[in-house]
């Protein structure tokens, strides 16, 4: 790969496979929401950067400085459940439209790229107790889910009907440094006001598969090469079941202020209970996740700490 | 049922639509694309028709003559397999961007109204070998079935996240009088030409439902009651499976002048072989399709000789 289009590639993993991308010598442009200095962009690895919808004519204009792509990774989308149930239409536009437009763009400019989207394991919903598979039934849950299972159609519409070349991974519960919302970060910025005692929301027995962002972009690397006109479709995890109470254990020990932690019982309706990938399928190709979460959850309070002395210096 | 608002109601099932609710006395407008005289509207029961997209404004404009209605019966959308092929785009457009715009509507306008989506029996796509029932396994085909498989994904998801009332209905080869397309119509063109040898594509034994206008028309309505927060889902069709080949030579037996009927063996890519409807859930609300399908075929040809000799004279 010596050239790739990353949309939303300001975005937590966007940002991040964009750096491993660069230090791979691969020359990477990006496109989505916000603006982004030079010097960060740069920082970041990213060659070119336009701020604005990802629309077929956007697309062409950032890549007039670069020439054509051998990948587009496609990462813009709505972010969460929570804005998506507040603002639907607008989680539509980021994921469904932002899908749409890319696809027609590689349709009729780019029909030989490499298409990746970043999905979710949203698409799973709810249900679950053991390891899922790409083959298990979706249940999506949230506008959010329905709309990252609607981009998912379409890229597979683009596949099957028109020979365009792409892969789908369902990203678990990506995290690492950067990551500016969910557990960790409200966790780690509560703890920064008071330390003394942490109270979260559910029960603390919700499961999930902790992927650390270093190991989703080498994955969504991967993804890239198998990209084919069926529609590859890929779990992004550990394959490691780990409930949100080791891992908020884990944080406040890390934070090592002695915190009393508690869980309030209540959980956000639609929450699904168990989210754990089968990776059987990325580990047949050579993948295997290199960081375990104890060191992943340390790393990002260091971060975390690192980030907010600095801002108060 | 007192008023109701048709998306695509100029279209085949939406003018005879139209008509049904309006013989009930149900206040019918509608929207969509083409112009329409007033004669010829007020003839298919319409009272107020926009001529424009499925947008959230144009809904209130036509909506300001009428008010409120009871239920939208959301008929716009691409017209079939071949068109979304050529343009991809716009089929998204008519059936992915009017459904995302209908449900914001009435999350925002309308949260009691009932919703009823005209879906197809493509969302099934091909490999099946006896009835399908609505849980059977998806497989869209055509950039048509996926963009009717996606809008019914959205209409599920304003079901279940804003408690929207939807119902979807899967139709199967609907066919009648205004039908301009598709095996009969083609038929009776070529037949009108030269009516000593019609040579039509496939196999002949390619297998579907053929669901009469005035029987989808009723089932439409029907749905509309059934209408909930879990996106009600039921198959448009009669449970009969006839062939292609049935079809044509009872087309031709009606037309009456020996027509000699053969099959070109050339299939089109992708066009499933078996597409019939167990209709079991539609049963169980007291539904009975009431064309049988030679009534039906053979008024097909005395409404296209009709119409022709009209135009001749």
């Amino acid at each position: 790969m010596k050239a790739a289009l990353i949309t939303g590639a300001r975005g937590f993993v966007g940002r991040h496979l964009a750096r491993a991308l660069h230090h791979q010598g691969v020359r990477v442009c990006g496109i989505g929401h916000g603006a982004w200095t030079d010097t960060e962009r740069a920082a970041w690895g990213v060659s070119h950067w336009l701020n604005g919808d990802v629309t077929k004519r956007n697309i062409d204009i950032v890549l007039s400085n670069v020439g054509q792509p051998d990948a587009v990774f496609h990462l813009a989308g709505g972010s969460s459940v929570g804005p998506s149930l507040a603002a639907p239409e607008e989680d539509f536009r980021r994921s469904v439209l932002s899908a749409a437009e890319l696809l027609e763009w590689a349709r009729l400019a780019a029909p030989d790229v490499r298409l990746v989207l970043a999905s979710s394991a949203a698409v799973y919903g709810a249900g679950h107790r053991q390891a899922i598979c790409e083959t298990d039934a979706l249940a999506p849950y949230s506008p959010y889910g329905y709309h990252k299972r609607i981009a998912e159609e379409l890229f597979e519409s683009y596949g099957k009907n028109f020979g365009l070349n792409v892969a789908i991974v369902r990203l678990f519960s990506v995290y690492g440094p950067e990551l500016q919302k969910q557990l960790l970060w409200d966790s780690c910025s509560r703890l920064l006001n008071d330390a003394t005692r942490l109270v979260l929301g559910g029960s603390g027995n919700e499961v999930r598969d902790w992927f650390h962002i270093s190991d989703a972009a080498n994955l969504l690397r991967i993804a890239a090469s198998q990209a084919n006109h069926d529609g590859f479709i890929i779990n992004g995890g550990t394959g490691i079941a780990v409930a949100v109470r080791q891992v908020a254990e884990h944080l406040c020990a890390a934070w090592g202020m002695g915190t009393q932690l508690e869980f309030s019982g209540k959980s956000r309706q639609g929450d699904p209970q168990y989210l754990v990938a089968n990776i059987d399928q990325a580990t047949s190709l050579g993948f295997a996740p290199l960081v375990n979460w104890q060191a992943g959850v340390a790393d990002y309070v260091a971060w975390f700490k690192h980030v907010n002395t600095q801002a108060v210096a």
